[in-house]
């Protein structure tokens, strides 16, 4: 499997604390072109400098049998805390291995775990709080810079700050070492906002090759991060195929297999399933697990008047137990064996809101902010164990509603990222929710919500194929980058500018490399060409090109003003 | 042709000051079924009412070689202060019927045109000035309290409101006297944001039929208000059709028409050219005209270190007429003789930002805001003639000046609505304008823009097709309802809940009815739906729906709690 962008070239940038090498996409641009009076005079164009999510697939094919090069597997040898571990310890992972039935699902390599040694400890949290600037932190803090199109490290953002930031719990650095083939990215308010995409089989859907494909493209079009939110068959292997092929962090909701191996039977689930289940997934190289600790029994008289009660899947399942059991959230009763436990891998735990609304008549309700509160405690217990921690947020939410939970999560959750799903800004819109939601996104992320998780049009319909993705990527991305146009984030408008210059000289090519989803913009383009419009744009034709009409008059303004 | 929506009936409101019928669509809705221990239990759920926008289509089939029924014909011979003209006065208009070349093209029924009598007014500006309540503002203020889901006159919208509004200048109703088909409806703050559709072929691409189409399914999606920007061949034939057929208010740029008529030479450019051009389309009926007045020769130097300069179509061509004939803008010199002209047939004017910003780099700088003082002033003009005032917006503009751009309106223009163009949000999406302008519009319309203008798909690519105007009219209705909910517009609400709870009462049927687009929603749906779901959603199965969980988790805790 492969990535290619037009025009564009893997280029790499060099650590200096460390022997790293930060893969970005350079654009290449044509020379702007004036001819004036019968003489042609050129003017080079910079090339451009892009964030790069694609990993190295834009580096030649990719055998996905083979899993990608385990990039940071010599870094976390070398920081010599963590051990290989001799077998798999998870009950589960031993019978996924020993099951024949499932050979030809089965991921053909297999990579045996490591975990922080006796005594040890191995987060990014840990290392910041130490003052170690690790590889991980050099990483994320050249990526972050791309965007101003100058190699190298320019702006704010230096690997020193990254630590800091890390330190402070107010950014995550998800890097399971399990999953070593995940190039580092940083998650908080003070960086580049980032998208997240979920992929997954249900019972009802797909298949695993589809799903890596699905989790390819989602890397291709600019996805920061992906959840593996599968529910059906094949769990296990569906995850391992996914995580080995997969260059950015891989997040997961636990509880999902924890109730497959149940069949389904919530009163079955039990603290001793959920716990074999992290540690199948720990080993495995999830990088971060939505966890619902924060949902309580006493929330749940909060939920009955509700127009459309809990609509979180882990939310649901969880009061469900709790209900059945009438006991208390075992997430959040064990919610210290629960950071024991990732710390020795380093996976980051999210934080989810079991009670998001899930309509606009249910935003910011009492439930809501009661859940968002317990959260905030969570985030404190974590941090204690030095385990990285991100705050869900909802949801369906009026856009006069956004701004106050961007300020409920700041008071209670003390700096930890926000990271939420939209939020959708009307319920009126089904088929067409990636918009009802980049809406909202746009504005929680210029608020300061570090990570958007994205949604597809077929949200509250079906599982999304290909093109749901496509869509959902691309309007996240949207959301995103205008969030960080609004923050004035230190070279973010570097791309807008040499578009809008392509787009005002006539560099349709330029234009379109330039942009988000090049194949999209040439294919509606090309619907639109009649002949040669090298000096004319296709909406107006050749006689009412309002830019070529500008360019006119600039060279005739030249003489009468 | 006609329209035709799942589960709905026209319903009719009469009102009580006039002899009036507003139509509006009723959705009928199933029962909440509820099985609890094998005893079913049924709710009925009461219709909802929603604006409608599809005028006569949505009664029978519409034969578009007949033209709509003139609703408001009648109402405006009863006033007595316009006269039936005995032929039509344009040069242009006569040529037109004499011109056998265009005999197939040509609309079959000819309406001889209407003007105001000697010394006599006919602007609902006036009337309200005067004040009279007029059918159209009852028939606007009814139309008003449709989103409250109750029939007849509910909330702080009453005829009296409208025309104090109108009397103001802080709203428009669109009525020209020779456009008796559109059905009124009002824009202003005061009021639900609307949405406008631009359509319109170019020298390159489509014809007439094509054209007829567009403008019915815009306003079969919802679609407020129409502007045919056709600058191709056949450009009064097109409109004819058009103005003839669609049920709500359309606006044209008249300046693309002179300039076909000098065959593109600007220079050649003449008031009395662009006078005639005015004088045929408000005898056509065009209800509201974007002139480019506010546009002077001393902004122009301010375009020159622009990214993009000058991106309107109609301010690229005034300046290039500035700048070639080196004399003052003539719709600013000639704008009092302009306002004589449209106060004779209640032609709105529409004050044009030709100095829009069409890049991130150039929003909200000297020239855009130089201009936009002018605009202020040219209202004040207009509304001494009665002349009812849109001002014109941006562009593109990243999130955080946006609010600004609502500030200056407000500040120099006096509370005349304000309409805007997206802002699109960011430069680096071409193939997704609908999105990165969906974004800004919702915010603009939140903080006080009355009437957004759709972006679509297509934008800086090429001309909308079909699929196109549907992708950018629904993404627009999306914004506009985001905004309503924002400024919680009494009742807009009601349709969010009511969809919300057939989602989660599982209630397919009804959840797609009630969308924007109930045919996209039911057709992803279909393509996730495997078998029996009538207690689970598509999305999660039936081992893992939330929403069926919750419903679990409610009856079991009526014994618990």
């Amino acid at each position: 499997m492969q990535i290619t962008y037009p025009s564009s070239q893997k280029t790499y940038i060099k650590g200096t604390l460390h022997d790293i090498r930060v893969g970005m996409r350079q654009i290449s641009l044509l020379d702007t072109v004036c001819v004036e009076n019968g003489v042609e005079t050129r003017e080079p164009n910079a090339p451009v400098i892009v964030y790069d999510t694609s990993g190295p697939y834009s580096d030649g094919d990719i055998d996905i049998r083979r899993g990608l090069p385990r990039l940071r597997e010599s870094w976390i040898e070398a920081r010599g805390d963590t051990e290989k571990q001799p077998a798999f310890s998870s009950a589960c992972a031993d019978r996924q291995l020993c099951n024949k039935d499932r050979e030809a699902d089965r991921f053909p390599v297999v990579h045996l775990p490591r975990k922080a040694g006796k005594g040890k400890l191995c987060t990014q949290m840990y290392y910041a709080q130490q003052g170690i600037v690790t590889a991980e932190m050099e990483y994320a803090a050249i990526r972050e810079n791309m965007q101003n199109g100058t190699l190298g490290i320019a702006s704010h953002v230096t690997p020193e700050f990254v630590r800091d930031e890390v330190a402070a719990g107010r950014a995550v650095i998800p890097a399971n070492i399990n999953h070593p083939e995940a190039e580092p990215m940083i998650i908080g308010t003070n960086f580049l906002v980032k998208i997240n995409t979920n992929i997954g089989n249900s019972a009802l859907s797909s298949g695993i090759g589809e799903e890596v494909e699905k989790a390819v493209r989602s890397c291709q079009w600019g996805g920061d991060t992906l959840m593996d939110l599968s529910t059906g068959d094949h769990i296990h292997e569906t995850r391992e195929w996914i995580i080995r092929n997969t260059p950015v962090p891989t997040g997961t909701v636990p509880v999902y297999q924890a109730l497959e191996k149940v069949n389904g039977r919530i009163a079955d689930l039990s603290w001793e399933i959920y716990r074999d289940t992290l540690v199948e997934q720990c080993e495995q190289g999830v990088d971060y697990f939505t966890i619902h600790a924060g949902l309580l029994r006493a929330h749940l008289p909060l939920v009955q008047r509700r127009t459309t009660g809990i609509v979180s899947r882990g939310g649901s399942i969880i009061a469900g137990w709790m209900t059945r059991r009438n006991e208390e959230n075992f997430f959040y009763t064990r919610f210290e064996e629960i950071c024991d436990l990732l710390k020795q891998y380093d996976v980051a735990v999210s934080l989810g809101d079991g009670l998001r609304p899930g309509s606009i008549g249910d935003a910011n309700d009492a439930a809501q902010f009661a859940e968002l509160s317990v959260l905030g405690e969570l985030t404190r217990t974590a941090w204690k164990h030095r385990v990285q921690v991100l705050i869900e947020g909802p949801g369906h939410v009026p856009m006069h509603r956004i701004k106050a939970n961007m300020d409920e999560q700041v008071k209670h959750c003390h700096g930890a990222p926000f990271y939420t799903l939209g939020p959708l800004t009307t319920d009126i819109a089904p088929g067409y929710d990636h918009i009802t939601s980049a809406i909202g996104a746009a504005q929680i992320a210029w608020y300061g919500t570090a990570m958007i998780c994205y949604v597809t049009p077929k949200e509250h319909l079906g599982l999304p194929d290909r093109e749901d993705v496509r869509a959902g990527v691309i309007a996240y991305k949207i959301a995103a980058h205008a969030a960080d146009l609004a923050k004035e984030y230190p070279g973010a408008e570097v791309r807008d500018r040499a578009l809008s210059k392509a787009r005002f000289d006539f560099r349709w090519r330029d234009q379109f490399n330039l942009s988000l989803d090049p194949e999209k913009a040439l294919e509606y383009y090309r619907a639109g060409r009649t002949g040669d419009d090298s000096d004319h744009c296709t909406m107006c034709g050749p006689h009412f090109c309002a830019m070529k009409l500008t360019r006119d008059i600039r060279q005739k303004q030249e003489c009468i003003l």
